[in-house]
């Protein structure tokens, strides 16, 4: 019998290549089970342009793509053993909710400041939990150990070639629903699994990330040109789907020379977006999901009538939100 | 010259009567301008059920719809002197979008407590406004009398066959999108105007109608056979936008043997809906639209495969949202 944690590695998975007509099978069978979330006009300070709503997908957040793929793409042999996935909450709750549809059993790692919104959630959804404190502990070894002792197929947040395919088809959907290639996708970012599946969705679009501020991972690492580690004293931020400790080498060669990076958002811009979306779409978004919303309020990316803002997640934890309103209510 | 006062008045509309193919053509219409809202999955209490967002049309309500089908209608005459619409604010809005989009002047009253974010909205919108006092005032003798000055057409925000129909072609939306007839349209309710476009989209399904307790001007009318003034001393409630004085007499022709009515929600089943609304659907509701949603969660209103629960506006006053928010956390 194979080894099946040796065999399911990440650096297995990366040998296989990413690519657009991988995303366009994945918003095939994407759309075969999830219909197209809304693409919603928005005005920011006169200038027109597109919100796509990925808080409004069954789990709250455009994760549920690269899930849905990733599993769907699993051996018999592989579903059979499980899955394993990391995650702050949102790619939890994607590969829990892919896992049950699949009757898969899923085992999911999650810091233990996770919001407690997404502990239940990703609880409700059937998976076990395995919690670790953060940043005490390497997610990645608690992954590990966890297969090394149950077996299963580790199913990565974002440097996982199916997770890249299935997230870019977000891309293929803004397209459609726009009748042409958006000319600028804006999106949020925390480990690139998004940012690289729509370079590959969108090759004539322009991909600028947004990231928060002191968690930029992956602009540094275009930047530099290889991997960076989050400082261990980096500062808090409201974005807890943003916190990655690094991007991964196959995020990095998808992004390299195709995002525009540079771009990172403060807690409280990321909170006047919050009040934006609330107000003018009637949206809730939690804070790593209104990044990109922000930084385009905050005048640092263009918006025309060809950008697409991703809202990428909407898990939000009602008593901060509450106060969030409160507090620019005072203002 | 013609007298427009006289002419527009809403018992000359009343004589137009609406019909299933005038909500068919509402329907093609609107879709050509706006794109469906979506029909998103929830479950209550292990049944699952369909909410349709129509708080993320970009009003915030469904309401576009009927001013929508109503001002484009109107004759080339019509258009020149401009409309007039009494409304608490989303049937307000429906109307200024509409009539800006098609170069109309419009003359909104509301009254003067109606919420400051409906208030500013349609101002933003570029709409004439002219306040009164509720209950002091009788809405429709304003409208009258701005009529009897300025001239114009008077949308009704319910009692009119246009606005009715196009209210109704949610209801195509939702068969189109569940690919069959619901078996029960559950709708918030203040005038009828939605209740009545959907019995005429949707002849086949149940119209559950929902009214916030003392306010069920509808269901009284129903079930006595005649139209039901509110009371002078009517129990407050927090859903500024289901309080009509009366139903007309062209939506209690339309809705009797039609709705089902007897069901009304209370501020508290209704806020419920808020959070559950904010929780698990990531959408942000104004307490009226979510009174649909408040029967079925507290359980007067079965919810099956086939029930598309209506979420018809999604306004809120942003405190008032976040103190239903930290309420429901402390309880």
């Amino acid at each position: 019998m194979m080894n099946r944690a040796s065999m399911n590695e990440p650096g297995m998975n990366e040998q296989r290549q990413p690519t657009r007509e991988g995303v366009r099978a994945a918003a095939d069978a994407i759309g075969a089970i999830l219909p197209p979330t809304p693409l919603l006009p928005l005005e920011i300070a006169g200038a027109k342009g597109w919100a796509k709503a990925e808080s409004l997908q069954p789990i709250g957040a455009f994760k549920i793509r690269g899930a849905w793929w990733r599993l769907s793409n699993l051996t018999d042999e592989e579903r059979a053993a499980g899955v394993v996935a990391v995650s702050s909450g949102n790619h939890a709750q994607g590969v829990a909710w892919a896992a049950r549809r699949l009757g898969i059993a899923a085992t999911i790692v999650m810091p233990r400041d996770a919001p407690q919104v997404k502990l239940d959630a990703t609880r409700a959804l059937g998976a076990d939990l395995v919690l670790y404190d953060r940043p005490g502990e390497d997610r990645d070894d608690v992954a590990a150990r966890v297969i090394g002792e149950k077996g299963g197929t580790l199913v990565h947040a974002f440097g996982d070639p199916w997770v890249i395919e299935g997230q870019g088809s977000a891309g293929i959907e803004i397209a459609r629903q726009l009748g042409r290639a958006p000319t600028r996708i804006v999106a949020c970012c925390g480990g690139g699994g998004l940012a690289a599946g729509l370079a590959l969705a969108c090759p004539d679009s322009a991909i600028q990330i947004v990231e928060p501020h002191g968690w930029d991972m992956v602009g540094q690492a275009i930047a530099r040109g290889e991997i960076v580690q989050a400082a261990t004293d980096a500062p808090a931020t409201i974005c807890d789907a943003l916190q990655p400790t690094a991007t991964k080498q196959l995020n990095l060669d998808l992004l390299r020379g195709r995002a525009q990076a540079g771009v990172t958002v403060t807690d409280a811009e990321v909170r006047t977006a919050q009040v934006f979306a609330f107000s003018k779409l009637n949206l809730v978004l939690e804070p790593g999901g209104a990044a990109a919303l922000g930084a385009a309020l905050a005048g640092k990316v263009p918006v025309d009538e060809g950008t697409a803002i991703m809202l990428t997640g909407g898990n939000a934890d009602p008593a901060r939100f509450a106060e969030t309103l409160l507090a620019a209510g005072e203002a």
